[in-house]
């Protein structure tokens, strides 16, 4: 199995048994994660950030991630760059990968729904990107995709429940004003149902995912003896659930109606919002998100500060889970 | 003396042995800048650099110091990432503190006055992530103390005069309409005042600093059996002093009155200038700073260009000062 | 030959034996690159970048250099710190170069005519941190002198043609309404006249450079028994061309007439623009230009992507060239 210079943009275009190799290679990381077989793999090499939009975790997870592992991150910021996407001002796409993959060992892209026209052209500039480069681009998540967040998730909940097919993961819309993007969210139900969860996805009605998200999710669940439905109904969603992951996102409908009245369209759903009465209904789930959380719209306090809450764990899984994906695709 | 995890937020919470032993350190590590004794200390390990404001020597310093220790500073910018100051809009300080707590070995932050809303905030906001943190919160400046720089001064003056107990400081208000922060100043006046100097403040009056750290200071000048003493006189002040510090500090009006009024009061403070005049009143004293210097404003080039400006020295201690901070808190 | 310290502000004030120790310790890296004969040269030393403009090539190659021979780069912008141009607002730089020069073993300037008030002030910039600094300042491209691209442009070109003495280059300016600076094309046609080329450069009236450059280039052309000339006349240019450089720069009337009226004027000169049919008058010449392209425009997608373009050659040796110039003036 050669994963050198693969690139990681969703885990549909990874094999099950590659994903596994990931996950099982990010649990020795996080046992040794100073032993020196790990902390000289990429001395010298560069790993290339580019954030079309900022973040927290990201950011300072990739940089930790080269750091940790011999090598160095570059925080790179398109609007001080010369660099254009697809066919903005500036330079062609082919020449700014094709220079990059002069330099790095590695490139990463985040770019999501606000710094494109329209959705899926995130993910298209990183195929772009692909299409010029022999270097591995990792997806530090875009309009469509968050694998290594997925990741993270699947590796957190293997911590506590084991092998996680057969559990129920319950995804629920979360209230919030902040109109957070797909990503995270369709990345999870994918691995999820690829893993052979029984996935349960709530939200209420107009909160649609891309259908051809879906209908893979449904796929994956039939290969992996999973299954995957979708319910408007809240509280029948939690009732049963190992594990509960509550997040806010768009509606397909805002980048025709605007931020304003998308906004005022959450406000009759207020009461999406996962609380302790909420997990009562559950097999004692384990709660988990992927930052930042609005608390006390998405999530009450008491649920994401519960001994049941892993969701700093998850985080710092994001480090294992990138340093796992590094030392596959970057180091021979 | 186990200081490992130990922040440093402000010399008032260190001993003043556990002072010493930074400041002994320091030294050695000027002595010996590029000895392996030191330069893998912190080998893949990362410290996070906060940035509510800019700066030059905090943020060259720290990066060359965790450089020189074998690890690596992250530069981060909370205007690009989606940080809760206290309780304003993004993440709480808890959750992005405990996440940051996963990845890295400590966080230097820097806040000043006009990055919150009133004096004290800045502070705070480094002690609400302490509470979160097992790593150090380590100080780059914030609108109270600025202890890293308060080393360095100690450091260089002890360089040219050997122990500093019994020595005279003068501390003066100097003109200039930048409207400078109140931590270097005041770290300045707690450890000088802690090591047994005979410290005195001159100011115009309605410069008046923080009464509690005035008050920390006749403490600790009562123990050290140094002096503390305030003044609006300043040729007085100048008489028999060892060391200078001019330096140009806002009153505490400035949010009351605005920028534009402040400045204005200070017109008729012009003469409240460091000149070679006022300078041969002193025992030959040495001349300090902790830059940027407004030349022609708060001191005479002839001074700050002279042999007796330890300006660009005590710079440089910031680096030997803040690897040995580093050393101390953050390898074991 | 030790040139440790030296400055690289412009071939000019490097012998020419010293430029071919450059080129030829490039060379050297570029077919070693991760040795251990280099990579540890620069361990724990710091390159501070002072970019003034952005940059995509520079800012990467150049972090790059210093992670590949142990090293860290700074990425600075002024705007973030507080850096005085000469006489603006701020700190001199005395006091900045002063204190950098304490805590780094090297420092790279950008600054383009875009971000000084007359042509020729960059460039003094950086003579100015010179002055105050034993440890190099390396020219990452002024509005005057871009020395690291004209050394890899001759390292490109030399490992197409071996020695170029005696072959044609043809420099010409290509449209474009980007309006680009002189720095690339004047160190271009000063190392290629250096180094004994037939230079010929082409462009409409009206874009004549820097007077003083272009007689240094017929003094450098007279001593290498090379040739140097200008013409109007773009198809004469083109006839026998070994290395075609294409490329667009300003007028230097842009200041007095301003972007709009500036770019206007460039509108009849649309068809200077490098195409295949012109490329066929030449000798089978290798393309060449500095990047970022504007294909179209300066020129045709058929010439920059043919097999004779070595732009992306080109642009890796900026790599190899920076590291050899950073290995020669700053490891001991």
């Amino acid at each position: 199995m050669d994963l050198y210079g693969k690139d990681m943009i969703t885990i549909c275009d990874w094999k099950k048994d590659e994903l596994d190799k990931v996950l099982n290679l990010a649990k020795d990381v996080k046992k040794n994660r100073f032993s020196p077989k790990y902390t000289n793999l990429l001395n010298g090499k560069t790993f290339l950030m580019v954030f079309y939009n900022p973040s927290l975790r990201t950011r300072i997870s990739f940089e930790v991630a080269m750091t940790e592992l011999g090598g160095h991150s570059q925080f790179l910021e398109p609007s001080k760059m010369r660099v254009k996407l697809l066919e903005v001002e500036g330079e062609t796409v082919k020449d700014s990968a094709s220079v990059m993959n002069r330099y790095a060992h590695g490139i990463g892209i985040r770019i999501l729904e606000d710094a494109v026209e329209k959705y899926g052209d995130g993910d298209l500039l990183l195929r772009e990107y692909a299409k010029y480069t022999d270097i591995p681009i990792i997806n530090m998540a875009d309009d469509v995709y968050h694998p290594c967040q997925a990741l993270a998730d699947t590796m957190g909940v293997t911590e506590q429940l084991g092998d996680v097919k057969g559990k129920k993961l319950t995804m629920m819309w979360g209230y919030s004003p902040k109109m957070r993007s797909w990503c995270s969210i369709q990345s999870n139900l994918l691995i999820s149902s690829r893993f052979g969860m029984n996935v349960t996805l709530a939200h209420p009605e107009g909160f649609d995912l891309d259908p051809n998200i879906i209908t893979t999710c449904k796929d994956y669940a039939s290969e992996s003896e999973g299954s995957f439905e979708i319910t408007h109904n809240l509280k029948e969603a939690f009732k049963g659930a190992d594990v509960v992951y509550s997040r806010n996102w768009m509606s397909s409908r805002r980048y025709k109606i605007g931020d304003e009245v998308e906004k005022a369209s959450y406000e009759k759903y207020r009461d999406w919002r996962c609380t302790k009465e909420f997990m009562k209904l559950t097999n004692d789930a384990y709660f988990i998100h992927p930052m930042p959380v609005d608390r006390g719209n998405e999530v009450d306090d008491e649920v994401v500060d519960s001994p049941r809450s892993i969701i700093y764990d998850i985080a710092e899984n994001r480090l294992h889970v990138q340093k796992a994906i590094m030392i596959l695709t970057m180091s021979k």
